[in-house]
């Protein structure tokens, strides 16, 4: 095997790959080098663009820390993410999914329900309930409710740690006997994602913003169901409709109402206006 | 736009990227989410794997630095780089072109002709000289000629440049007045590229060898002609036919010719066996 042109170095790369024990990664592997050196042939991909791409990515992978993730970035911004997203979680009746995004943090603190959660970030305050549910309309008690969510400026505790002395708008609850949740935290901005690095030098140069509109993210699981990960949407966001990773479904707008200052629906005491926020979730069963 | 499923979110993110203004990026961008997009949709990609990916091409990322490019690796292994020279490099009757690979070091220490650039490295004497002529046969005099190579375990000098004590079988020459090179080095081995890292897994379920046939890295540039990144392979290699980067063609084979102890091609007295190596280069005119 020598002497490879254009149009037969594709063969060459599957067939050097043909020995690959696993069936199910062969197949991606197949697929991938047959797309990947389609893609080069359709644009005739030039030395120097072939050495910008390398850099590129080489510095998308740099980027990423452990408050940083540029790869899963790069995916959403391509729609890669919500592809993924469409293609494992079809509806069926239950709550639609989006993309997980970058700023999930694996086993958040957990909290009574009821509790406060905006730690040392700012923002009007927001009062969040609703119930989990099984697709026959079921409560499911004792579903694991992960919560994150920026400040009123648009960003996430660990954006800015040392600011709000630690993890903040950003809790995990268990849901009571009949299904519910509920807690305060603040009501949070529409948000650009974070464009200083090459996903940001991509959106530039596709004349695109870079913003997401206000959202609650919610991971939910439970023994015997499918583990959700979607967002509730602040209705009436100016992003709605150019959400920067394509993200967002009707049904996943959320109503938020604003009150006065007075008694919260807690009973407890607020001395400014505030927000209610509702939202119930139905969760799939598990792939059997 | 909201609400996309597997088969609209495609065209979703076309529409978004469609301001671009430099026409050719624009291209680029459309073919590579389309690609891309088709890949996802072809392999049914599930949510693990997309995270599995991620996490890869972070690891990937984040194995280079100044001695190591694991996305050019990436890049060599699954072909990609052969075809974008394949694309690229027409042969024309020009020398044919093959892999850059990753350990190239730009600007390298420039010796007079005839120099011995074996430094620290150990291994075979290897004297090797040639031409660089045009595609009318002409001599193209003062011509770069930049060349690298491995040491008789198949290690470049960045890989161990402690141990061998800097740059070493590595230099820059300028042709004489005709066309010629000549320098005494040590006869390169065989050597698997890097394997501890990311690509090095992937060779690994793919049940492939890491091995690069033996070979003497040339990249030749001079006023008027197109920049020549080759190789000259050492004849009869094990790994001649399945090279790891899919970059052997027949005409950069070179006759490695081995000479008992004595005196060499230049005159100068040698204690042990030796081996020589000639090689003419030829170069395009370059692109109008």
């Amino acid at each position: 095997m020598r002497n490879f042109n254009e149009n037969t170095i594709t063969d060459a790369v599957l067939d050097r790959i043909k020995n690959t024990s696993d069936p199910r990664l062969k197949q991606i592997f197949n697929s991938l080098v047959r797309h990947m050196h389609d893609f080069v042939r359709d644009v005739r991909l030039t030395d120097a663009e072939w050495a910008f791409a390398i850099d590129f990515l080489t510095r998308t992978g740099q980027k990423c820390d452990g408050n940083r993730q540029e790869f899963i970035l790069l995916s959403d911004t391509l729609g890669v993410s919500m592809l993924v997203d469409a293609i494992n979680h079809g509806s069926g009746g239950s709550t639609e999914t989006t993309v997980l995004g970058p700023f999930y943090v694996q086993n958040p603190p957990e909290y009574p329900l009821g509790a406060d959660i905006h730690g040392g970030m700012k923002g009007e305050p927001l009062y969040a309930e609703g119930r989990v549910l099984s697709l026959d309309g079921k409560p499911v008690a004792n579903a694991i409710v992960d919560v994150w969510h920026s400040d009123q400026e648009g960003y996430y505790d660990v954006q800015q740690i040392d600011k709000v002395g630690g993890l903040s708008g950003r809790a995990r609850f268990r849901t009571d006997k009949d299904g519910k949740y509920r807690f305060w935290s603040i009501k949070p901005a529409a948000y650009p994602i974070p464009y200083d690095g090459p996903v940001g030098e991509m959106l530039t140069v596709q004349k695109r913003h870079p913003w997401r509109p206000a959202h609650v993210h919610f991971m939910i699981e439970a023994p015997g169901f499918e583990k959700l990960a979607t967002h509730v949407f602040v209705d009436g966001d100016q992003y709605l409709d150019s959400d920067a990773v394509f993200g967002v479904k009707d049904t996943l707008i959320g109503s938020f109402v604003k009150h006065d200052a007075g008694s919260g629906p807690d009973g407890r005491a607020i001395d400014t206006s505030y927000w209610t926020m509702t939202y119930v979730f139905t969760l799939a069963p598990a792939p059997s």
